[in-house]
């Protein structure tokens, strides 16, 4: 086990009717004013900014509106909401929304309090030295942003998809109330359930300190998704179910699995960046495109683990089975397995291949993910 | 799954050298002079004094001896250390030791703070409502102390085994090496092992809500366990065992496993707080002993948790049959699992009980464990 220090300051507030809770939750920071972001207008209509608002205004709080914020969040988002942050002089940033909100709403805490432009941040020209005070009421269980302190954006003028990370931009309070997600859409939550799994499996694949302790972690958040995702398509309002489905996500990206690890890296992010950059696909979606065909390029590197996930999460024998498995989970419950089903042909792949590799210095995997090997993995996804 | 609230503020410095690293921590939170306790003589025989406190000179805070803390640590001692705290006005407290010395110094830290006796923190005459800032090197991975904020320990006057947990009791930072835990005694490490197993055990067959992902990351620390515990009497210097079975250890106790659970209570900690408070027999020991007698009088009020329990630690079908294979691993890596084995006989059964029904009152499970109930699980572990 490689040495670590970990520490994640993060309180959640978890369960029915938490999000009420908010603004006694600013108020214990002694936060007077915020900044409210958003992405669609829906939290409007099914109650939630009501909700929110009305918690707000019994302690107090005074809010800025800012909506509009979309998935695969881009950089001038966060610029615009910079922008209003500084006119109102806002103390801290409440995310209201999923994994994309709260990425902005990171980028955008950080970014008020960075003399230059916010993407210094991503592109590492610059540090997070400061951030405002983040909170969030999570709509949408995927990317374990509510627990952690990374934000993932794209600079739609660039092209590049990068994310930054700090101690600063851990949340000081996510509200997590898995009855707010009954809404969410049969493909996104697939697709979210891919991007849980593609967290879980990065390390777990890559790493070359991986202890068996952590591989359990790992394999109790994998079948709890599998278990859960397939009872939610079945009943979308099993509250169990969701409930364990957005635990097991947060507890996927905290820190939790990757401590004690070590020499690990994201090639299926990286790979799907490209995607998410260039075609906006969803990132779940991309994930599962991904997923399999990267497996199929990588698993004699690490044969062991890999039969050991095919034993563990499906009860198999062989490397070769568990991948299979996985991929045709995939398609039982709707998410792509194939460039194909995200409108990318093999005439889209010279461009795609590119982005990829300029990902591939940012993610530090340069090296092994050469052109050869990209396009192998991405024509094994066509 | 039930509402909860998860806040671990506690930072793990976790490997080889990071007692070096204690000096920084302290410094980082400003304190200039600690309180630092310990239990024997050891640590300065085996260098991890000096290191400790040359790592303290480096930042130039000083330091306050406070050595001669025991398992099973006594109100006494504690009430010793804050009169030597106030003295010395120290500004925090630096815990070097096992679970025995972090629960002492964490009653110690409220106990400076509070204008009463100590002991009224503990019978809950008193609240906590501040305590001094808490570190810790941890040298005996069990308790799980080092990343929570309750701490146990034994009114000999009283013959009362309780506990204290607050907000202001979670250390700031806890360093966890493994390899101070090499010299262990093989009786300790044993011991250790069944005090884990019984963290993870308390909640998982009582909560009358256990979430499926919870009971996952129980069986992942369990199975981690059972699997360290054999390589290390095979072999105590295997860092990498050490270190999973310390981080396993760490996670039993730091409120990831209770998460979401409910209705749950501590009915092995219960009667084995009687044990150790009248007979001074070691934590792990007692439990070891308890644990199977109380499975085979409680199961089947959870059948199909026992079940699962079974099937999932030791591959088995039954209820019965997972008890009995628990029962004998603990005989195997040698874990007492009869009274008999700590000097108790049937003689000692009335003053045991009775002791536990007192107890049975402040774990608030008075209704169900009758003296009819504790008599016949204590039959059980004659």
């Amino acid at each position: 086990m490689d040495n670590f220090v970990f520490h994640n300051p993060t309180t959640i507030d978890f369960g029915t009717g938490k999000e009420q809770q908010v603004g006694q939750h600013l108020a214990d920071h002694g936060i007077k004013k915020v900044l409210l972001t958003y992405g669609s207008e829906r939290i409007k209509r099914d109650g939630l900014f009501d909700a929110v608002t009305k918690s707000l205004a019994a302690q107090g709080i005074a809010w800025v509106e800012f909506g509009g914020i979309v998935s695969n969040p881009v950089i001038s988002t966060v610029r615009e909401a910079i922008a209003v942050a500084r006119t109102h002089q806002v103390e801290a940033v409440l995310a209201v929304g999923g994994g994309s909100v709260l990425d902005s709403s990171k980028a955008i805490a950080a970014g008020v309090l960075h003399d230059g432009d916010v993407w210094e941040l991503f592109t590492r020209a610059a540090t997070i030295k400061a951030a405002l005070p983040i909170f969030s009421v999570l709509t949408l269980a995927a990317t374990g942003s509510e627990m952690n302190s990374g934000a993932v954006v794209t600079n739609e003028e660039t092209r590049e998809k990068f994310a930054i990370g700090s101690p600063h931009t851990f949340p000081k309070v996510s509200i997590v109330n898995p009855a707010l997600m009954q809404t969410v859409s049969r493909d996104y939550l697939v697709y979210s359930a891919s991007d849980i799994i593609a967290h879980s499996i990065e390390g777990y694949f890559t790493a070359k300190v991986q202890p068996r302790f952590q591989s359990r972690l790992v394999e109790a958040i994998i079948k709890t998704v599998i278990e859960t995702t397939e009872t939610l398509l079945a009943d979308p309002t099993n509250y169990g179910a969701r409930a364990e489905f957005a635990w097991a996500s947060t507890q996927a990206l905290n820190g939790l699995i990757y401590s004690g690890t070590a020499g690990f890296s994201y090639p299926n992010h990286m790979i799907e960046h490209a995607l998410s950059a260039l075609f906006n696909v969803p990132h779940g979606a991309g994930l599962s495109v991904i997923m399999p065909a990267w497996m199929k390029w990588y698993h004699g590197r690490n044969p062991e683990q890999f039969k050991r996930f095919a034993e563990e999460v499906f009860g198999l024998d062989t490397a070769e089975q568990g991948i299979a498995a996985l991929e045709q989970w995939f398609d039982k419950i709707g998410t792509p397995t194939r460039l194909s089903q995200l409108g990318i042909t093999e005439a889209d792949l010279p461009a795609t291949i590119d982005n990829v590799l300029g990902n591939a210095k940012w993610f530090g995997i340069a090296e092994i993910y050469t052109r050869d090997v990209v396009t192998t993995i991405l024509k094994n996804a066509l």
